[in-house]
């Protein structure tokens, strides 16, 4: 099969994976509506071309929160990837290192941060999510800084799992060689189960271990390194975060996985960026499939894009080979749109760039 | 089969009926664009999800012209239960009992209204329709009060009967042990036919007996029950009814069932709200199949949310059980909804907390 | 097979007719635009069910131009009834009588307007094309006072025919037995070609012989009877016609069998109807087929409704007895909408019964 | 098969030549977002007839910088008619000059722009790309000029070839006997390669060989023959180009092929004709199969409009006769929309012929 454009993995995809391993990966929570907004989302908008102008000079390096980029893509931070391959994350640190990229590893991954860090290039951060003791996020939090991860994200935005139905539907189970290996030994089972007389097992349950404001001033405490949230749809949280000290925000819905219903992160850009301020770093994910969807998310105010599903379809068609395949063909076409738009650097990429048609 | 969401049972109900009974109770009137519109309406919007807030005090009790509700869902007054199961009202009201939900009993019910109120808790609604005769309707409601019901839901908005096509198509029929059973004794022969020369069946037949202005007042004089008023689609229909004293009104467009073309109740709610002004208590009903379909009604003004339809679908697939496991998804879709919307009680769901996709 | 609706009749209709003639009379000219466009510009509109108001003394009467009618659904002319049925124009002609209804016959009959006129009742117009001859055209009109025809119906939006692709794909021809029987004796053929060196068949040709301001006058100055002229789209030409003096407009695109991608008339009678000040007489025409469609046309604006196929179509399946019942479903159709959109009378039935979702 | 409409050709097309072919041409570049954006925006506009306005002296004429035309549709440049049809561009120039339509002869031909130009008539222009080297791109122009070739079409906006996915799932290649014979004997390889260390392939290479302002100047200041320039979609890229001296423009997506995510023209007209004033000449192209669609460009700002695809539909299905057939078609399908509309020349089509019904 002929693989021209990254989005090509995701058609063979299916026919690499077990189908319960494809449901579990392609679907969202519920109904599966914010999947679907993530892509209405980017379809809407156009891209002007512009004319004549000399891009002879063009690259696609960024400088994110003072860390340089050969490019702003980066691999979003995705559970289990031996789901899809069995060299699973070793193999997509290989080809984040060949391709340049920034990829963030998952607290639930199914190679060891360690593992992962070994295997891959020094452009790595550290996905974090909080566990239910204090001191085993510590714990892990040390091992990514001692493994060199340079950057923390610590996720928020699911605090309670919801179905993923038609995972529910495959009868997706995790597979026994695959666990979340970088949590052994840690006490992961729940502190609060909200099972009292008249408790709510969300409010009183799941949202008592939910993270909190205190719980980011802690993490900040913790490290030097620099603490981005991710998970961040709504402009007053965003302004929040950035009083608060966050290094920087990703503005996604989860890949459409936690609150099914949520908006897609692309809709509430710009909101979010003018309530950052223009100087702000902001990563955008969900849905993100070719150059032109690379450069819509930069042009409505991000600085890097995160691809999450698209790395675990390449990796199963053709592990390391397959992710550094497809990482090349994102930014090829993210060079042909923005030379075509005339857009030299990724700063050249703005709102002025895109014609949204009126239907 | 697995049921993992309310709206389950949706899918299953087919499976459990009747054909000519699923086609009765899931048609609307006419063309049935008015059910369509009820659909169409809730999934434009979407929902903000909000970070890091404190809701371990969250709880969705709410107080609905001066009555505590454990929650903010109800079961909205639906004929003919047995037509989904033969234990029809008495397993429906065991459910509400179980659940803590108000079940508001319809005037057309298949089993009585004492048969249900003894099966049922103590939290119990009438709806009346008015009859042919004032006598009739009075003694109706005196029974409704002597069973202990807590409030009238006066049902105004189907004054003709306007065919449900698919139900026709499918050539439904009562079946001989489904009756209007609370009405026997009654006379219940239309009053006016509109048979005249000149005359209009609908004009002067139907419409002669349809409830007035007068009728309003008569019920209120009548009875020390809060009276509501069902299936209000026009602001200034809503404002007049406040004035004229009732305790609150059900925004509702039958469900699809009355006038077909009707707008949802959905679309409307926003404009009713502002009419009616901030602290006047209004529900909401039609379409509604999931936590985060009850979350945007309350979001978009409405005090409590009723169901229809789903009722008569959990019963069929599993009775009282099927009933009491339907609405305790559908609270926690709703929890899940509040907890990661950060709303800790339902005052707190506001038209801040939906998104509208600019499409 | 059960017809409950009016609009039953056109999914009836398929099975009563030669597939050719069912193609001629459904389809529209080129590819379909407008006639689709009808019913996409009816389709968007709400009606706002009212509460309690009586309606007891309700009627559909109107006065149209000065003229009393049992209600405001009117035949539209519609050429050869013979094609959708033995009898034609003069089952029809007695289904109007019937029902009070007034039917404009058609220039192009398959029926004489004379025969036409004696099987029918008092209520009757004719729409008059201009023939290539004015004592042709003068011969016709003089006729059609004869028969008793009581006003004028000038349609003037066809001046060039477009094909319907759908009745040449089924290859339809008129049948030997039918024919434009009131022309007979006239000369037809055309006056202009437009076969000069450099000329266009169309500017040269047929726009030669098409109605001009002057033909509108001459009409006037012949006849004492009110002049309609049909086919206004553009609120100019409506203002202008006003201004010389016509009777009323029939605001339609002809079903869509004109000018292929000319608008719905739905979509422009407000302006239409602000161009000409609330008073003047406005029909409107395209894709009425219930009684929500002509409640709608008439809250836009319009004073009366005609339809056009669904005549042919009624008559197709059961003759004057099928045309007859349409009329009377579409009327208790309008009857239901109005009594509980709380309009007693036509005159109720304005803009504000109307709710446009926002999607 | 009957043609009646130009568009008829579009759909027997794929009939008469190999699939691989109808692929290449029928397609756009990437997922043909771009190809159906030129369908989308011409659909969402409807015409407004207008009524008995006098047009017999109508005719299609217009004058383009200074040039009479016989009517405004123009043929796009279009590599290798071959594809199509043996006789290739012979046969197309010998129906445009059959139907005094101006060619506009793509630099990518199949036969030489010599060969074409003995085979058609006195109105045809020649579409120049600039070639690696200048002396080829001067040897390229001295042809054409030697030719008789009456303008310059300079297009600009393909500076990367982005593939076209159907092709290539098609397998498309160029036949043995389809060439680019026009360039003959020209050094072609690209100049550029980009491929340096740190280079990227498009930004320091194509993009290098791009065509720039100098090229602009440098062209218009070897002929004295009129010079356009070709794919227009931004307002200041058409303001400055006027400025500096530009003859015209094309406002063209390229038919899709180009940028894919690119608007379409039609969508860009208005801002477009806005930001050069309303006498500099515009030509559009992009979609246009009808005369509706040809009337709409010119109502929407356009002075001209070109067909690029259905040159070769009609080429593939009778050769030059039906590039002929197709050219009379759309041209009387355009006659009737103006006469229709009450415009009797092209200067009367403005935007108020236009309405967009609101969706
Ligand atoms: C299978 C899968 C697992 C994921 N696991 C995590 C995770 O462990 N931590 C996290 O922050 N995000 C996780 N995400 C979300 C991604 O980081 C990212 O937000 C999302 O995938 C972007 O949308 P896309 O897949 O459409 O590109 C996961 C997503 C998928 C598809
Ligand atoms: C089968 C059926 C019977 C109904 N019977 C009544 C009734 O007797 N009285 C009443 O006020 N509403 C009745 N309704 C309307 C419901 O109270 C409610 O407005 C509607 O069902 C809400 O829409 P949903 O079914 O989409 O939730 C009925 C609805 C259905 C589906
Ligand atoms: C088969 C057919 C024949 C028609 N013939 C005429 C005609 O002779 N004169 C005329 O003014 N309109 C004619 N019309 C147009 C109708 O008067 C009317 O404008 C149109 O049918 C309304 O749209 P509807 O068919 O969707 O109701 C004809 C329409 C149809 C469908
Ligand atoms: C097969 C094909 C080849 C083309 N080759 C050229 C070309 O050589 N030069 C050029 O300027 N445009 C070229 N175009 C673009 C056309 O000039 C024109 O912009 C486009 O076809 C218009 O869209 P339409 O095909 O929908 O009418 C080509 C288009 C097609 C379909």
């Amino acid at each position: 099969a002929d693989i021209r454009n990254a989005q090509d993995y995701a058609a063979l995809a299916p026919h690499f994976m077990p189908p319960a391993h494809y449901a579990y990966i392609s679907g969202g929570s519920g109904h599966g509506q914010s999947v679907a907004a993530n892509q209405t989302a980017l379809a809407q908008w156009a891209l002007y071309p512009r004319l004549l102008r000399d891009v002879s000079h063009g690259h696609t390096r960024i400088t994110l929160a003072g860390e340089e980029h050969a490019h702003p893509l980066l691999l979003a931070p995705v559970a289990f990837h031996k789901l899809a391959h069995a060299h699973g994350e070793i193999d997509t640190a290989r080809a984040a290192d060949a391709t340049d990229t920034c990829m963030i590893a998952s607290t639930q991954s199914s190679y060891t941060l360690e593992e992962t860090a070994s295997a891959g290039g020094a452009r790595r951060w550290f996905q974090l999510y909080l566990l239910p003791r204090r001191e085993d996020t510590l714990d892990l939090l040390r091992r990514a800084e001692a493994a060199g991860y340079r950057a923390i994200v610590l996720t928020v935005d699911a605090p309670i799992q919801v179905a993923n139905r038609r995972a529910l539907a495959a009868q997706f189970q995790l597979p026994p060689d695959v666990a979340p290996v970088n949590l052994r030994g840690y006490d992961i089972a729940p502190r609060y189960a909200g099972n009292g007389p008249g408790d709510s097992r969300f409010f009183q349950g799941a949202m008592r271990g939910a993270p909190g404001w205190d719980d980011i001033h802690w993490v900040m405490s913790q490290t030097r390194l620099p603490v981005w949230v991710k998970g961040v749809l709504h402009p007053d949280d965003a302004a929040a975060l950035r009083d608060a000290g966050v290094t920087g925000l990703a503005v996604s819905n989860h890949g459409g996985r936690s609150l099914d219903g949520a908006p897609s992160g692309l809709d509430v850009l710009p909101a979010i960026r003018a309530a950052v301020g223009p100087d702000y770093p902001l990563m955008y994910d969900g849905g993100v499939q070719s150059g032109s969807d690379l450069f819509k998310a930069l042009a409505l105010g991000a600085n890097a894009v995160a691809v999450g599903r698209l790395q675990l379809y390449a990796l199963s068609v053709a592990g390391a080979l397959g992710v550094a395949h497809m990482v090349k063909l994102l930014r090829e076409e993210l060079e042909i749109c923005m030379a075509m738009a005339g857009c030299a650097t990724v700063a050249d990429i703005t709102g002025k760039a895109l014609f949204k048609p009126a239907r």
